[in-house]
């Protein structure tokens, strides 16, 4: 992996947790954008040339509202920019590293996205991610 | 915050995790370190010019063999480089942000270093870190 490119942070409140993050990272969200095959609304700080993504689940069967209910609240995944996507995919699966889907998803911030099982990394949720330019 | 220094995540068997995330990161880790009065021995992989680095607990009573107890191995702080460390501290106080020490400490990588309470900050434990140079 070459660039770590944002920190997914699981939140039940978006607009709260917007609010705290503004005064702990010293600057507002940029944007906020609503992924809906992910059930999740996001919102994105810059810290430095990293991101810092907050989700929230729009609905009770979310990724996002499983790990909440499961682990609370916290930081979900990390993600790495890689490019090209499908052939970072098919070294890690060479390597031993288990993929939640065989091709990548459109994913926020005009990303393509694949997901590492956590299983095979630690139990650190690890997203791929490239963007779809 | 300007910076992301490192992201730390908690292990169970530092030797086998170095392996794992050196397929994974494509790097080997640059360096170990044992910080007896943190109960940790912890090794460090460069990414871009962030570091992610993997924490074993030396003991049983450590806030690392603690955190794998409560929730597993997986991502356990965010630190982020604040110049200096006592004003940010204050910084922080005055915006409502818990401190877990009243003075930084020194932490692993020549930093002096302080946890915020992350019941202040959305179950993310965040780390403050400046060199000590």
């Amino acid at each position: 992996m070459n660039k770590l490119e944002h920190i997914g942070i699981a939140v039940k409140n978006l607009e709260e947790s917007n609010r705290l993050f503004s005064r702990l990272l010293g600057t507002d969200p940029y944007k906020t954008e609503i992924v809906e095959r992910e059930g999740v609304k996001t919102s994105f700080f810059k810290v430095g040339d990293i991101k810092i993504e907050l989700l929230e689940a729009t609905h009770s069967d979310s990724p996002i509202a499983r790990f909440i209910e499961k682990k609370g609240e916290g930081v979900h995944h990390l993600a790495f920019d890689v490019q090209p996507i499908e052939e970072k995919m098919e070294n890690l699966k060479s390597e031993g590293f288990g993929l939640l889907a065989d091709t990548p998803k459109p994913g926020a911030d005009n990303k393509k996205i694949v997901f590492l099982h956590p299983k095979t990394t630690n139990s650190v949720l690890v997203e791929l991610c490239q963007d779809r330019g």
